[in-house]
């Protein structure tokens, strides 16, 4: 079913926000649900008296139907130092008005962890499609009449009040940052919800929680090990909030992003070394971050200025392991250089392998090599390539090796044994396969083997239609099959208006991005989840291997392999899920 | 009546040439008249026998009509050093292979003038169209069907030998360059011209000629104040020999016509300091010469290295007295800059005045004095308008004076009191009025005033439809009305097939060039003569100042006086010329 924007768009209340920065979500005009939802006899059932309770963060609650199933109390432990995600929600037969939500201060005998710790958001709605035939999320949608549009929860707007229009569903969401101070114990605290309804009748209710604070430590972002890497795209946000690139104004509104970027256990930093490295596949394409100019001698000269600036911008932000260069295997065979005789910028068309295409990138690699070990970067810093063919990816190799011997090369690209050993940074499609020894040796060699989703992958992923414990299960399913960490190719590529349409003109919403302008996703929040799981396993184990509890740690590794692909396949991710985070808190 | 070209461009014999290079005119494919020319009765009178004869240089011989009016022999009076043209003429009625031209020495009793310093050159046919109502040559001509097509006598082709054809004529153009240390005297030498005929017979013929080599001596080119201003275009050379920009190629290939440039008095190097000063208008737009580039941090880096390489070889060409900067006030308000942060050229739309305006140009006006300061530059430079209105140019030469007072101005604009004071080098429209006062104080505070022709002017001009002695009237009607020199707008703004077909978008044909590839022209040659004219006019002027020769100044300047416009626009000036050629050798 398709139903036109202008029906999906109507005014929803706005959230009430003064004035802009990252922080706050933008005013959007929420995307209303094009489903049918539930009769008016179900709404009539809660027409004086709301429903209010806790939900799963596990579920995806649909925008016109009575929030069901719902828990009077939510109990949940946790690490010192953990982030617990929890869900609650409200239905109302009747409009209620400028809905708050409160949390009191969490309490432990006389131990309390401050009400400041804790983040509240309204859970708001996007509109996305869905799989082709419910297998794929490729290939161009130009047409959406083609494919059924619905509205996904999964907005994490942090306004301090909004509206609830009458027969719809608002989710809350709360994240606990428990202090890696807090000292353990059962920690009790209260949600309120207020509002007021159309006669000015004040709407309150409370709903009591519980922590289980455990006497595990959670280390800090900075020392983990996950490998967790979203490709940043900078030149969306400058489109989205219409400021120029690079600006100051561009860097602040990048800054609470990249910082939760970093907070996620993010650990690369993703550059251009030319323009449209995807060939422009992306709302906002890649532009290249240095700038090369042939000059009429022949000789080039070559420009770091924003290279600098971004790299320095996103280790300030505590991205700092690892620069990604994109690319010298375009999707398209386009090479853009400033040409100094015509005062314009050309395009080089040629050939990966070419003697046009050596005498472009070697200059250029001798060149960005001596400017990143002037910076100290040299070390981190990876040539990237993304998804060419073996042939074309050994001949740029090739080039790339003899202009500098020692630079580092990743890649998210097929398991190819005859350029394996090049491969400094591995990154495999979930469907592709790759001999556990060859991991094995990889690792000794101080190289990383990760994994990767795209819109090839129907389950599990983070598109919008996928189940939110899909985006914890990733991290799991990286560490349980000797993955070093996980990617995605798309941290912030937006749509034209991604608050309120996550179509785009190929794959399927969410495909895109995974957090909103100034605003979380329980995508992103449960993908963090993934990589905390991830980290708690390699806490514990080698916990348990330093105090030689070999019982514990079996009963670790046993549950960790049950997360193999066949086993995901068979959808039972979510049950999975929650027995071993029991585990990850009880052993 | 029109012609397409395909009918046109027959084959004719094209010139026997080996390898490219610029002093030698290209192949190409001669354009045939579409005029219906002579009767074959006509050409039947001289089927057995080609007529060959001393034509005049200020005659136009059609390509198919029967050369009449020809002359045994050619008598001409020359100053030492002084070039002159002659133009002999062979009209066949059966075609006539390898036609070739020999001069012989020029002997006057012992003394001998070498026929090395004699050119020769045939003169080819070009085409071009007409005039809208035999008034302007203004305004766009896209459908060429709206004009007259005819082909002109022009490009001074100067190949060994060439074909002609049965029933056409050809002219040739003999220039002599008398040296400077010849002795007075009248030398005698011959013009001989061989062919065979279709049935291998051969065919030859002589002409005498006598030069009466005056004691006089004419001062070299660059010796000459006469303020000659051809604006050129490196661009259009690049791209009709398919050149890379500003390669060592590029200049080979324009060194040539700029050498002959440099020879005919040309003052001043055309460069810009922008893209497209005139909107493109040209075949070959004019890019910039310099490049702007808009840093991240708000600071702009400039790069003049092509600027001083064009400037540096026009230097080394002998074109030295005067360096114009297009423009600050472009034809279309779009200034162009490289923005560092989106690795792109942009373009500044904007007023002239506007604060954006200034943020453009004053940081560049300042670091561009400060280069043409270190390059010893600066006091030759001048920032060129061209014919722009009083209040945009008024606004431009207060940000140029705020960002350097000491900035010259060069204009070709209309005469406005209130700014002709700011105008260090001013040129006048041929139609437009300057008080005899105004030029006299400016000349007197060491600024130039000259005059120029463009489309708007039908005579005297350069049009390829004009007579070849308006070319030679132009100068000495310059320098008759109290004006410094001439100007014309192009010296080499090519069309895209410069040799076979002058007829652009817009303007009558020859409007654009005066030089083709690898060829002078009939006109440029007339210019060059009545550059001549101009400096023996000064010359004899001081002269007969300095003697105290009062009754040949005053002959000489009541001669020179005869040449006002309203003279000029009887349509007298070849016989005025004559006249003033025949007094400036026998005063």
């Amino acid at each position: 079913m398709y139903i036109s924007m202008k029906t999906l768009l109507l005014a929803f209340a706005l959230c009430g926000s003064a004035t802009l920065s990252a922080q706050q979500t933008p005013d959007f005009r929420e995307a209303v649900s094009p489903c049918p939802g539930d009769s008016a006899a179900a709404w009539e059932e809660i027409a004086q008296t709301p429903r209010f309770g806790w939900g799963s963060p596990d579920q995806h609650y649909a925008q016109k139907e009575v929030a069901r199933s719902l828990s009077k109390v939510w109990k949940a432990s946790a690490w010192r130092g953990e982030k617990i995600n929890a869900q609650a929600v409200v239905s109302s037969g009747k409009n209620l008005r400028s809905l708050r939500m409160d949390v009191s201060d969490l309490r432990s005998g006389r131990n309390v962890i401050p009400a400041s710790v804790v983040s509240k958001a309204f859970v708001r709605y996007v509109l996305t499609d869905s799989l082709v035939n419910g297998a794929s999320g490729c290939g161009y949608r130009l047409d959406k009449t083609q494919f059924d549009s619905l509205t996904v929860a999964d907005i994490l707007d942090s306004c301090e009040s909004l509206d609830l229009s009458a027969e719809t569903t608002r989710p809350l969401w709360i994240t606990i940052d428990v202090p890696r101070d807090a000292r353990p114990g059962l920690y009790k605290g209260t949600l309120t919800l207020t509002a007021t309804d159309d006669e000015e009748k004040p709407f309150s209710r409370q709903l009591p929680f519980q922590i289980d604070v455990i006497d595990r430590t959670f280390p800090e972002p900075a020392d983990w090990t996950f490998h967790l890497d979203l490709w940043q795209n900078p030149f969306a946000v400058a489109r989205y909030y219409n400021v120029p690139l690079w600006s100051r104004e561009h860097f602040d509104l990048m800054r609470p992003a990249m910082k939760q970027l970093a907070d996620a256990g993010q650990k690369v930093i993703t550059t251009t070394i030319m323009q449209r490295a995807w060939n422009g596949q992306t709302e906002d394409q890649f532009e290249s971050m240095v700038f090369k100019r042939k000059n009429i001698n022949g000789s080039w000269t070559y420009d770091y200025t924003i290279f600098d600036r971004w790299v320095e911008f996103m280790l300030g932000v505590g991205i700092n392991r690892q620069i990604n260069c994109y690319t010298v295997v375009p999707w398209s065979l386009s090479f853009d250089y400033f040409d100094q005789a015509t005062n314009t910028t050309k395009h080089l068309q040629t050939k990966i392998g070419s003697k046009e295409y050596a005498d472009y990138w070697t200059p250029f690699l001798k060149d960005f090599a001596a400017h990143l070990r002037s910076k100290g970067w040299f070390e981190k810093t990876y040539i990237a390539l993304d998804e060419r063919g073996l042939e074309e990816t050994q001949q740029a190799l090739d080039i790339v090796r003899a202009a500098d011997p020692q630079f580092k090369i990743s890649g998210a690209a097929h398991y190819y044994p005859e350029i394996e050993p090049q491969m400094d940074d591995l990154c495999m499609d979930y469907n592709d396969f790759i001999p556990d020894s060859v991991v094995v040796r990889r690792r000794s060699e101080g190289k990383l083997t990760t994994t990767y989703t795209c819109c090839s992958t129907p389950y599990p992923n983070t598109f919008l239609i996928s189940e939110p414990y899909e985006a914890a299960l990733l991290p799991v399913y990286a560490v349980a099959n000797g993955f070093d960490g996980y990617l995605r190719w798309a941290y912030n590529s937006w749509t034209r208006s991604p608050l309120e349409d996550a179509r785009f003109r190929t794959w399927v919403g969410g495909d895109c991005y995974l957090i909103y302008p100034g605003a979380s996703s329980i995508r992103m929040e449960r993908l963090r989840e993934g990589v905390v799981a991830a980290e708690k396993i390699r806490v514990l184990r080698r916990s348990f291997e330093e105090n030689g509890e070999r019982a514990k740690l079996e009963k670790l590794n046993r549950a960790v392999r049950r997360f193999s692909a066949e086993e995901i396949g068979k959808r039972t991710g979510v049950e999975m899920l929650r027995s071993l985070n029991k585990l990850l808190n009880s052993l």
